[in-house]
């Protein structure tokens, strides 16, 4: 690290925790979602449907995505809705369905898990844990997926400080797990055109402060599909180490989140303007 | 209710889910924790250590709060700590001593309960279950609660809606438990002076569009033990059905948000004052 | 002021600007509005219509709000309105017609200026100024009026801190004018169920930093009529010294923030309410 | 325009105001600075000191980042500051040393304006009025420089919505003068690690609904010099038509805002960096 006073993150204000700080570990990790690597060189695209609705709906997404380029496939089974009454995933089946198009994709998969009591049988199932930005803060869950050997995907809350986040993260490292990808995925504020605000400026921050690997949800992080690509972009330019986004072969037809995800040939367009970024900022994606 | 115009609450704009709306019940849900009645003429006050961390710091506290005249003792068991290296609580040890004191002082007891596999055990020492902020959108932990037959006080997110918050009591009492409390604690905003933002408004708010009790938390909704009871006195004159406050025999000496607990004869004033204001607006404290 | 640590307001965490700091001048500023007090143990309610519309609807208006016991007259001539097309006020003109009703009344006339250049004419027809939310960083609005001999009423920016706030009080008294009171009016949040958040913690941290009177905007601070009574209330109880209020004779013809203006009779019934809160504690309503 | 349902932005809720609507006109709005192009395929950079402070200052400045690519120079006369005790800025003094360094490097000169008194003033020294962040609601000095025939840069403000911000400046094109380039600054959020929350999503929003050219500004989005670089490459991937940075030949000397102020060096590197990402969206930086 520099000497240059001018490098050290004056604003931050707060002790950095010690597992997930780049003054205990300065180079960074590598976390392998089932041999593929988020943290190196190459920019890891996620990619999938919001919620497993059906076999052909999360097959046909699936296949394509991969097509188009997206490393590792997303696809929530349990589902964490504002409503009681809305859709709430398909639970286990939605997992056996996962496992089936791994097989045949060879994408690794990861999805949410949100009760400590479930955490055995989603990791039974998935490749990466992805813990929610509502759960940012359920320390129980935290401690649990920490005690589990797959990585962790774990998104920041929609109100949390930077140093909040860490915390988080360090609940996690604590438990012995330290395969763990922070993701920015938008937090809340006055703005209202927006679904949240994508804080672009949480990934140099993070990754200045912490060695872990930093990866952006422009899907939730704007909630408008037209302007996913645009924010994709702007996160690939900014150092992000990977993209989550929401992808769906029919999006008009999607039960959750239709207005924010992409079709396919959207993905496949936005895949080749990506590349692009890549190279011009000395990365690359696959 | 009215039919002037000007009574709808025009800037609303969300649908009020139907179990929680006063559409649905005009009249006034009254919460009933182990006799003592929340949401009727009386307003109920709560006090209480922050965390149980002796024997003697919640007795103390606890019989002081009483002679005080507060009906329920709170005090946590099982903390929801932003740090994996702060005290996390003394667990069943922690709802031992509140089972201890609630049968010597009389009053009822409430605690968090925050993981799903915890809510059997909390619950069988507990008269009433907080569900904390961080876990408002927890929703496993809802529906948890919601099939126990305990009484719940839910606590406004720092990041919540009005339409969420009243969402979140909507899973509870849609697994068939009614009998919800619904707390005000003070929102996250760009003000950083106190800890929060204590939104008093939320409490016309929610009454207007529920049925439920409200209450107010001004320790937490300030985090400054000198504000306290400004607040508090406003929350009575706002029309809160009861308040939530943490009381310590010695806050210097706290393990946690001691700069924001009350020392008990500032407990002892307080009170005093907050039963002018209560009839002053045709209301009681006991 | 009290030597005990708690008493500091730990969590402030900036300096307070020399001139209205209370370590500078621990007793309380008196404004002086053409004989009424702000400041003293007397809560001084200022009520009146958004906007001067015409003769009729502000002289229908001042009686109304004289007879229910209002001290000061509120009234914009010069009107800031998000958008250009929206009704901009009356001018000149509508100075005139508070200077009028000010003569029969004997009601003191507190009205808006935004524009360096309108100072001298405003002044010469109200007797206290006021800067608005949007102008609350208008350094040199603020610094001529501080150079003007006239009280000024300055309203919190909805998204000024705390900090920000007294540093733009602290402009006014620079240039030698002391007669400063300051009016919380509600912030900016994520919450859109109400106009704005009204911040009733401003009053008793403004209170405790500094000498000035302190009073509350409840209208603006909920942008909703039915919840302006419920406001005003907390706001008393919290400490106000004062409370600002949207009256209009016919509030579903305003021609601006009719939504959220009391009519006569719910003013009345209103200043019963607030006289009984007053006294409840220790303080008065004429 | 698309026909696509999806490519409306539902989330945005408001009515787009006329002269500022692409609606209105679809073609973009190319804004021309004494003869440098802002709203075409060109990515055009403003950049300089924050304060005009001395003519060494100035001038080395001026030179360096000429010479590094930047087409504009930015430099404040008249600062807007926090407390009434900081620098307020050389003023004319100020205005006269701009003019020479413009002169001598051909750049156009961007300079404040704050009150409307000085729009005569400032415009006869300056190729563009700034109006900034505090005043993008001084509805007197919107319309003061909207009378007058140069371009405007107008700011954010720090807790202004995308519809306000378009209110504002229909309010400049509502008096005649269309030359106006937006500028996003960053927001006011709950996250203090960064001095603001540089939204980038305003740039496709706006750009979406306006047809004015949008640039953004990652020195005040951020507030940290080392975060700049980051954030200026993501706006330009984010389709910015322009960037404003704040460079300053000794950043540790500066008067104000040196802990965001680029040094020379930096700036170079910063620009070579910029055009190799301009080029993959296929635009480009002279």
């Amino acid at each position: 690290m520099e000497t240059n006073p001018c490098n050290n993150p004056v604003n931050a204000g707060f002790k950095i925790p010690d597992r997930v700080s780049r003054n205990t570990k300065p180079e960074e990790t590598i976390v392998n979602i089932a041999g593929v690597e988020v943290g190196g060189t190459e920019i890891v695209v996620i990619a999938g449907p919001c919620a497993v609705e059906s076999r052909e709906q999360l097959f046909e997404t699936a296949r394509a995505v991969k097509s188009g380029g997206a490393r590792i496939l997303r696809g929530g089974a349990f589902k964490p809705r504002s409503s009681p009454y809305n859709f709430q995933g398909l639970g286990e089946e939605g997992l056996k369905l996962l496992d089936i198009i791994r097989s045949e994709t060879g994408l690794p998969v990861v999805t949410e898990v949100m009760d400590t009591r479930q955490v055995e049988l989603v990791s039974g199932y998935a490749d990466m844990l992805q813990v929610g930005s509502r759960n940012m803060q359920n320390y129980p869950l935290l401690k649990e997926v920490g005690m589990c050997r797959k990585p962790v995907l774990l998104k920041r809350g929609m109100m949390a400080t930077i140093e909040e986040f860490l915390l988080a993260a360090e609940y996690i490292l604590n438990q012995g797990n330290e395969q763990v990808i922070l993701c920015e995925r938008g937090i809340r504020t006055f703005e209202t055109s927006t679904r949240n605000t994508l804080d672009l400026s949480a990934v140099p921050m993070l990754k200045r402060l912490s060695h872990l690997p930093v990866i952006v949800d422009p899907s939730h992080g704007t909630g408008l599909r037209w302007m996913v690509p645009a924010m994709a972009k702007a996160a690939v330019a900014v150092g992000a180490d990977g993209l989550i986004m929401e992808v769906h072969y029919h999006p008009e037809e999607a039960i959750c989140d239709g207005n924010q995800s992409l079709n396919i040939s959207e993905f496949d367009q936005l895949m080749t303007d990506l590349k692009k970024i890549a190279l011009a900022i000395g990365r690359e994606i696959s």
